[in-house]
């Protein structure tokens, strides 16, 4: 992300505020210089962090109108008493620094759950934060909203409309789908392009779809994933009616590249395996199939293995619940076709494994028939490293 | 399993027929000596082997009279070109040494897919399988059976009733849920008492939804799942119908005795954790909670590690798509509670690594509420052994 690559009219700062305990930022303030269109998706656990309620709230009380987002790492502030209180405090505590109306600001959090949160860590740190604001620091945002992701996580592009271009950016963190101890996806995307906040809202669910919900690391959501877009119209350029499905797919496009990151950083991953499903009924059964193939253990084990298992994938899609005749598909992992009509289809094993080898694992599963239901899944091999990761934690 | 425990009337015999490389047993046959009334379930995937389709074709046909068992291991005869014929010629070949209606055989594999089974590997040995027939050999149909499984598996029950004694005895094998190359879930219960084939379908569904639809090891389903009662009567003792539920819970506790020693036994498994849910709405609720916890792959693999991390199970019960209030909520790890009200319950965390370091691990999962949804699901932990065991199998 070339600081010229960043959206207009949003600074960006972060602060290391004492709540993990590695000396590592661990507080970041995303602010909008003039009130941004919002639109966000969060977590459909049944347990919901307060900030998650929140934030949900406040974008419904101020119709989709954000001025700042404030976020923490290395506590969730899930599952205990004081979580709606810190959550209502600090964001309201950055909401009187920055002039805005409270509802304006929407709180993130990661980390551990059930234990408590001090909120004066963060109201401590919020004048040095504010004061720090910068229009290029969102390479230093990337970096403080991590727990054990290894790499920092950013996207950008850029859309050459007819009125000028508008810019997309946006960073995120993973790891485990859920890790309550210390893990969530997080994803904030800003734009400067002016899009009313109905159509965004329409266009991430549809975006949200092809991207965040795609992606397995370990088929769990988390009690915090929040997804927040903002697009704040610093361009001055709206994308007239005809070209809004090209912003869309820049949109799609840029979420798809953060969700893939996040799968190639998955606990433990070594490849990232991409499972695409045709010739499906409908592309919702196709993306059941996909979804299928991708949370496997079996699948994701044969994979680190670099084992050509393609009956587990066969099995898997079975498994499904969707209705197909498994003597119509063809299975092809690295462009070599393994399984033909259903039945085992010669290859040189030798090269196969090789094949494998391969940090990129591609499996396509093609189901003969007239129906072109089809859906891509990104996930990632499981490896004996996401048990160490997941199985030693307090010890 | 001692002989005299065993149901009168069944005979069983083991032979090695090459089909697995291993110079162990690998054909088995059960053979009731009368005709007897017989119940199955069998894989709900998709993708079905050719046995699966026969045994359900011949219990169909027969209207559920059954004479005998054929089963082999190191080959699933699924997703190749000869599995019907292989099926077919098999069953037939030996219905006629045994001079029975062919439908009356039942056929059932497991091992390899999409690796042609030469039929005549089996056809060879069925006369000398024939001849061994003895009534104490159940014990070696229980090794015959085994894939990737560590210890052969066998559960048996007297029930006393007003007209006399039944026995009740079977033998399973598990592993992996689903295991292409080498595993599928197989069972075969045998029982003396004289019970109708409507009455005995109806109790296998209910004491089969209470016992194999309650474990997970990986949460799969494999492409040969197949268990299958059969009662034959030979003990002349027809429970009187005030009796049926005393035979019914004797057959439900012998199915959770074999699907117990399946999740023990599973691959890389070092626990055997029993999930239990309280004060859902409905038993069904219960235990789709108990399911969700079950198959996260966090929980699992924090028993591995001794870790007591209820967010992890808090959070995979809020996932499972049932609605609870978490406030209500307390859990209860190896009788400590560590969550109340859905917030942290201090615990001694030297003593809970303790009792976490037990080979039996116990989660206790209640809402206070006014209803009384409950269910039991068995599980267990996720090792690394898990990932070995199933990413180097063709390496």
């Amino acid at each position: 992300m070339r600081p010229f690559d960043l959206p207009l009219g949003y600074k960006y700062a972060t602060a290391y505020a004492g709540i993990r305990k590695e000396q590592k930022d661990d507080l970041a303030l995303i602010v909008s210089t003039v009130p941004a269109a919002a639109a966000a998706l969060f977590t459909t656990n049944r347990v919901q962090a307060a900030p998650v309620k929140l934030a949900k709230a406040n974008i419904r009380l101020s119709k989709g109108v954000c001025g700042a987002v404030l976020v923490n790492a290395g506590n969730a502030n899930c599952a205990t008493k004081s979580g709606e209180k810190v959550a209502g405090n600090t964001t309201k505590a950055l909401a009187k620094l920055l002039k805005l109306p409270p509802n304006q600001v929407l709180p993130a959090s990661t980390g551990v759950i059930g234990v408590e949160l001090d909120e004066n860590k963060i109201l401590d740190k919020l004048p040095e934060l504010v004061e720090r604001l910068a229009d290029n620091s969102l390479p230093d945002v990337a970096r403080a909203i991590l727990t054990t992701d290894l790499q920092p996580k950013g996207a950008s592009r850029e859309v050459t409309l007819r009125r000028g271009t508008v810019r997309i950016a946006g960073v995120t963190k993973g790891s485990g789908m859920i890790h309550p101890r210390m893990a969530t996806t997080l994803a904030f995307v800003m734009t400067d392009a002016v899009i009313p906040q109905t159509l965004l809202r329409r266009m991430l669910v549809r975006a949200g779809e092809l991207s965040y919900n795609r992606i397995s690391v370990d088929g769990d959501t988390s009690t915090n994933d929040t997804l927040i877009v903002m697009a704040n119209g610093a361009s001055g350029v709206r994308p007239d009616p005809k070209e809004m499905s090209v912003f869309e797919e820049a949109l799609t496009e840029t979420l798809q590249s953060l969700a893939r990151q996040i799968v190639r950083d998955g606990e433990g991953a070594r490849k990232l395996v991409s499972v695409e499903v045709h010739g499906a009924a409908t592309d919702a059964a196709a993306a059941t199939i996909a979804r299928a193939i991708s949370n496997s253990p079996l699948v994701k084990t044969a994979i680190a293995g670099s084992d050509p298992n393609w009956g587990r994938i066969l099995s898997a899609a079975g498994s499904s619940g969707v209705n197909f005749d498994p003597s119509t598909v063809d299975i092809t992992l690295q462009d070599v076709r393994v399984c033909r009509a259903g039945l085992a289809s010669p290859f040189d094993e030798q090269d196969m494994k090789l094949r494998l080898d391969d940090t990129d694992v591609s499996i396509v599963f093609r189901i003969a028939s007239k129906t072109k239901g089809s859906a891509t899944f990104w996930t990632c091999d499981l490896t004996e490293d996401y048990i160490h990761i997941n199985a030693s934690y307090r010890t």
